[in-house]
């Protein structure tokens, strides 16, 4: 058996709601809606399924997904895209990521990864005989040490993999690490992975920028969307990779490889959720920022210390001033089997050398269901 | 980007279907049925999308899509296994196969392959970091070559990779060759990752007999299987592996990095079909088989040397005797551009050295489409 996935353990999401379930505690640690997405969304999905068109779409998808993913791309950033070349759909995100490094990365290539990470992106680089280099964003204000990152780049870096908004942190990289970062990309050659799956669950007046927006950065950038996290319909696993037709292809190529092709009934109730009126995408951003700012003052007023959050579905707590003798798995345990409330460690998000006082809630869900949360917490505290 | 990618091609099934549609082609190149499955099954699908459980299932598939696959592989074979921790559902049976070899693999480990084999085995193996071992069935009527078989297994081998019923020969492995292969991989202490999407494609009173329900191989075996196949869904992409435990949970953390997991709906909809009765199933193999039985007529008729079928939605034919000056992969387009019906070259289901004298057609099409066909090529040659 493979060493490799012996040694990585089952995802952290799968494990924390699994105890969640089995102590009955309401699951604020992996991150989904307890909401259904859009109605007519939804009743697309049905409605496709009975016209005859379940059999293989196409490889990169169907032509009115990769059509409404190009005219989201230009409507939200200005970025203009070729439908048939430069958009691949993908059975979700984790597929997009993991196909997009198939792309890129040889073996003996380097691949430079911010953390916290998410729990796939190293376990993928390493399959593919790549190494990372890691640079750690400084907690609690999560800034990107600009010296750190310029450092992990060398003469074998092949990428960087971005994730904004960022999963766990909630930070939304500003337009001088932006920029910082497309000049370093272009000095070392380099290409960039852009996990943007919470591009549209961004809040406080901020706007998300694909670094491939950038100057300069159109033919370097493969960037990834969700219509999981867009729509509240996690389960439907449909991502979507925007990239240079040449990248895109070397994606697609991964693709035939990994699943082949995506349901064609979920794709083309996607294509008719992403032709949205304005209002339904800055709502998505308003409604999770009324539920962060809940959750985030129900979390203070008990005593744990909250980062900010610009955008996801996370915010970052401190536990430390609770008292809590243990580490962050221990205490995430802890609250899932006695207070009734599931959250993530967020060493998870490290393979080593963790800080151990972070706790991650998600906050996509009913405010009923936040306040019961804040109230098990504040009972057990 | 990537070399291996760049070397590749898209797969033959994708160019030839795209030929086709440019030419209006009829498309008996890449395998899947020109007539939706089960209205019940697909009723379910859109029921289940309605009732709000569209979020995140777990990681290795519905509890109730568990148990079907579970209750199936006893119903049909007498295996017994558990529905907790021994079965994985997977975005399709691609990414089952992808996951399995991710979950045996490690760098310089060897997986014997039989050639013909299917386009996504080599590059999966080939990414892994180990190599591919290579054995060959010899047309026309596919015989294991046993000795050589054997010389493929040494020290390094961790697994054989079995399609049965095998696209493109329509080859149902026989008892002996199954016996054969499990005392190989005991005397050399290997697994067997099983490729069975055509289980309940077999013909002529033949039954599938999964090398895992061998004595000593139920430890030893992954066995994929595939609702797109069985139910005549192809579009969807539910798959399932079986195995035991230790491996399982190897397999659902490949398939956490490949696509976490899986729709819901579908996943529902698909343990309703699992649960049908025995004439379903039957009446799969029986219609099937009376398509071929036309395709077969028809094409000898027309001149072609048609190779026997005993199982998938394919028949291999030697155009020899009709005289076309050039290799498989021209015929193939000459006859999608100048007949008006596609085909696929055998030759793509060969790395190297491949034999250039047969074309594969499918046959899981309407019986007018099938006759449309043969008019066509009657017309041509
Ligand atoms: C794919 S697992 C759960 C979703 C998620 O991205 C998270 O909780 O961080
Ligand atoms: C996944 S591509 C098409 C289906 C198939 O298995 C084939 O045509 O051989």
């Amino acid at each position: 058996p493979n060493l490799m996935l012996d040694a990585i353990g089952t995802t952290i999401f799968t494990v924390m709601s699994a105890l969640a379930t089995q102590h009955g505690a309401i699951n604020l640690g992996q991150g989904f809606p307890d909401t259904d997405g859009p109605q007519d969304v939804i009743d697309a999905a049905a409605a496709a399924l009975r016209d005859g068109r379940n059999q293989y779409p196409p490889l990169t998808g169907v032509a009115e997904l990769r059509e409404a993913v190009a005219a989201a791309n230009h409507r939200f950033y200005g970025i203009t895209v070729d439908p048939a070349t430069e958009v691949v759909v993908t059975s979700g995100a984790t597929e997009a990521i993991t196909a997009s490094l198939m792309a890129l990365l040889n073996p003996g290539d380097e691949a430079v990864l911010i953390e916290p990470l998410y729990d796939t992106y190293l376990p993928v680089v390493r399959m593919l005989g790549a190494t990372a280099r890691l640079v750690r964003l400084n907690p609690p204000d999560w800034q990107l040490p600009r010296a750190e990152l310029e450092a992990a780049f060398g003469p074998k870096t092949k990428l960087l993999l971005l994730n904004s908004p960022m999963n766990p942190t909630g930070k939304v990289f500003s337009a001088d690490d932006l920029a910082f970062i497309a000049a370093l990309l272009t000095r070392h050659d380099c290409y960039a992975v852009c996990d943007e799956v919470y591009e549209h669950l961004i809040f406080d007046g901020l706007k998300h920028t694909p670094l491939m927006s950038l100057p300069g950065m159109r033919e370097r950038c493969l960037r990834i969307g969700s219509a999981g996290k867009t729509f509240s319909l996690t389960g439907w696993k449909i991502g979507y990779v925007t990239a240079p037709a040449r990248l895109a292809t070397l994606v697609a190529r991964a693709h035939q490889n990994l699943t082949f092709t995506t349901p064609p009934n979920l794709q083309r109730a996607v294509a008719i959720g992403l032709a949205k009126d304005d209002a339904y995408f800055a709502a998505m951003g308003t409604d999770l920022a009324a539920k962060r700012d809940i959750l985030a003052a129900g979390l203070r007023d008990i005593g744990f210390i909250v980062l900010p959050s610009s955008g996801s579905y996370f915010i970052t707590t401190d536990f430390t001033p609770l008292g809590f003798e243990g580490d962050d798995v221990a205490f995430c345990r802890h609250i899932t089997e006695h207070a009734g409330v599931a959250a993530i460690p967020v060493s998870a998000f490290y393979p080593a050398d963790a800080p151990t006082h972070y706790a991650r809630f998600a906050f996509c869900k009913r405010e009923t269901v936040l306040r019961e949360a804040i109230d098990r917490l504040s009972r057990h505290f």
